[in-house]
C-alpha cells in the first residue's frame, strides 16, 4: 500500500475561489452566502485530477487537505478565517465521503495573526471527531510572509499541542501564501517555513513537554537535510541535545522533485523518518520537458533508490504514515468494512 | 592553490564590538569616538584564529570580510550604517595589509532600510579602488529579518549593480543578523536568505540587464541544490528560461558542513559553479564530538569526493574564484611582486 500524506484540493470547482473572493471583499460586513458546489462537480474535479494521478502512479491513498496557499490566514479577522476554514474543511469532507477509498481528510486550522492558537481547538475537534480527519496543517506564520507572531516553541501554542496530543493527531507545519514580495510562495516561503520551523525545534524543549506530539515538516524538510551537519554543529555549539533526538517526533516528507534530492533525503535522514508524499496537484504541476515525467511524481524517485531494503521502502510508503497518523488505521478499517 | 572565498573577522579584538555598542547606544547624538586597536592585537587575533586554521587545513588565501551578522543594517539610520561600515572595512583592510599573503578584502556595504542602494556606491569604490578589495557582501534584507524592502530584481538596486559591473567585482548575497525571533541567524535566516535570493533571480531578468554581473550565493545555496527539481519545475511552469541559464552568473559556495551535503552540491550543480569556502570562523565553530574534526573544515569534504577530476577540484579550489573575482589575480600579483 502506498499512502501519500500530502495532497491539496487545488482543483476545487471555481465556485470555491469565487466564494472566498466575495468573502474577503465583504470585510467588515456580515457574509452569509452559502457555498454551492454539487457532488458531481466534486467528482469531476477529483476524477480528472488527483484520482487520475493516483491511478497513473499506482498510489493508493492521499491524506487530503485544503490548498495550503489558500489558507491565507492574514485576510480579514479571526471570524473571516473561521468561516473560510469551516467552509473548506467541509469541502474536503465531501471529497473524502465521495471517495472513501482514496482520500482521508486533513484539516486547515482557523488561525489568524495575533489570535491565540487555542481558538483553533474547536475546529480541530470538529474535523477529527465528526469527520474522521487524521491530522491538521499548522501555519507557523499566520501573517503570511512577515513572520510577526511567536515561534512554534512559544507557550501560546501549547493549548493547541495539548489538543493534538489528546486527539492523537499530528500536525504538518505548512506555511500558506506569501504576501511579502521578497518570498515566492512555493519557491521560497514554503522552504523557508520548513527550515525555520526545524531550527525553532532545535532550540526549544517542545518534545520534552509533549513527548508524544508528532510533527511533519513537508517539502523534504526545506533546507534541513542538506544542511544536517550545520544543524548538528549549531546544536552542539549551543549545548542542545543531538538533533537526532528530534527524530522521535519530527518527520520529513518526500516532496523533493528530483531523484538525487529524494535519494539524499533518505540517505541523510534514514527511512524511519521519511514519509511518502507528492503534494500533487500542487507546487509544481508540469511534466518535465526533458524526462517526460511529472516533476511531482515522487514515487518514481523513491522507487529508483538503489539498495533500499523492502522493509525501508515500506516504511516510507506506508508504515511511517500509519505510525505518525494513528487514526489512519481506523479510517482505513472503516473503508474496508 | 586553495582559495577560501568566505571568511569573516569574527575574532576581532573586543574593542570593535564595544565601539559598535556605544555607537548604537548614542543614536540621535553625534558619535565621534575613534576606534583604537593596535596592529599587535590584530596580529594576535588573526594568528590564533583564521591564520592558524588556514595553516592547519593547508588552505592558502581567504577572501575576508566583516562579520556578516554584525553588519546589522537595521540599527540607527543611514549615517549609523555608513560610519560603522567604514570603520569595519578599515579594520579588514588592516588585516589584509598585515597579512597580504593570506587575506584579501571583501567589503560590507553601508545599506540601511528604505535607503537607496545607490548610496552604497562611494564606499564600494573606496574599498575596491583605494584598498584593493575584490568583492562585497550585499544584504538582501537590510531590515534584518522582516524583509520589508524590495526584491533583488527591483530596479532600485540597479545603480549598485551598474557599479559592480563597472568595477568588475561580484557580490555575495549574504543576510546579516536576524532580529525576528522566528529566525535563528545562522540556522534559519542565513539559509532562507540564500533560498529567497535565488528564487528572486529565477523570476527576474537581472542578468539580461547585467550579463556580466556575478553573484555568489553562500551556504551551498541554502535549500536550492537540494530542491533543484522544484526550481526547474517552477521555472518551466512559469515560462521562464531553464534555471541552468542562471549558472552563467550565479555561484554557490561550499559552506555545507557535512560530507554528503558537499558531495551532493557538486553532483547537482557541477564543478563549474561551486566555489570553495568555509565561512570560518563563523556559523559553526565547534569540533564535531563524533568525528574529532571541525564542522566547518569543508576542505575535508571536498577532498573526500570520489571521482572528482583534478581539473574539477582545481575549479572548486581556485579557478572559479579567479573567474568570479577578476580583481583577485591582480591582488595576488601584487603580493608576489
Amino acid at each position: 500500500m502506498i499512502i501519500d500524506i500530502h495532497g491539496h484540493y487545488t482543483t476545487a470547482p471555481p465556485q470555491l475561489a469565487a466564494w472566498r473572493k466575495r468573502q474577503i471583499d465583504s470585510a467588515g460586513t456580515p457574509f452569509t452566502e452559502p457555498l454551492v458546489i454539487s457532488d458531481d462537480e466534486i467528482r469531476e474535479t477529483i476524477g480528472d485530477g488527483q484520482l487520475r494521478l493516483q491511478k497513473e502512479r499506482s498510489t493508493d491513498l492521499t491524506l487530503f487537505s485544503p490548498t495550503a496557499g489558500g489558507m491565507a490566514h492574514h485576510y480579514g479577522d479571526e471570524e473571516t478565517s473561521r468561516q473560510w476554514t469551516r467552509t473548506v474543511n467541509d469541502v474536503i469532507h465531501r471529497v473524502c465521503t465521495l471517495f472513501p477509498d482514496n482520500f482521508v481528510g486533513v484539516c486547515q486550522l482557523p488561525q489568524s495573526p495575533g489570535i491565540s492558537p487555542a481558538n483553533c481547538i474547536d475546529e480541530l475537534e470538529r474535523c477529527v471527531e465528526e469527520y474522521g480527519f487524521v491530522g491538521c496543517n499548522l501555519n507557523p506564520d499566520p501573517s503570511d510572509g512577515y513572520w510577526t507572531g511567536p515561534p512554534l516553541t512559544d507557550r501560546s501554542w501549547y493549548p493547541l499541542y495539548e489538543k493534538l496530543v489528546e486527539l492523537n493527531v499530528p500536525a504538518m507545519i505548512h506555511v500558506s501564501m506569501s504576501c511579502n514580495p521578497n518570498f515566492h510562495g512555493t519557491g521560497a516561503h514554503y522552504l523557508n517555513g520548513d527550515t525555520t520551523a526545524f531550527m525553532q525545534l532545535v532550540l526549544g524543549d517542545l518534545f520534552q513537554d509533549f513527548p508524544s506530539l508528532k510533527l511533519v515538516i513537508p517539502h523534504g524538510g526545506g533546507a534541513v537535510p542538506y544542511h544536517w551537519g550545520r544543524y548538528r554543529g549549531i546544536a552542539q555549539d549551543a549545548g542542545r541535545p543531538p538533533i537526532e533526538k528530534l527524530l522521535d517526533n519530527v518527520f520529513f516528507d518526500t516532496c523533493v522533485y528530483h531523484y538525487p534530492g529524494v535519494r539524499f533525503l533518505v540517505e541523510v535522514i534514514g527511512a524511519d523518518n521519511v514519509v511518502f508524499a507528492s503534494e500533487m496537484i500542487g507546487a509544481v504541476k508540469g511534466v518535465d520537458a526533458r524526462s517526460g515525467h511529472y516533476f511531482d511524481d515522487t514515487r518514481r524517485y523513491v522507487d529508483a533508490i538503489q539498495g533500499l531494503s523492502e522493509t525501508d521502502r515500506e516504511k516510507i510508503y506506508s508504515a511511517n504514515a500509519l505510525r505518525i497518523y494513528p487514526r489512519l488505521a481506523g479510517a482505513l478499517e472503516r473503508v474496508v468494512r
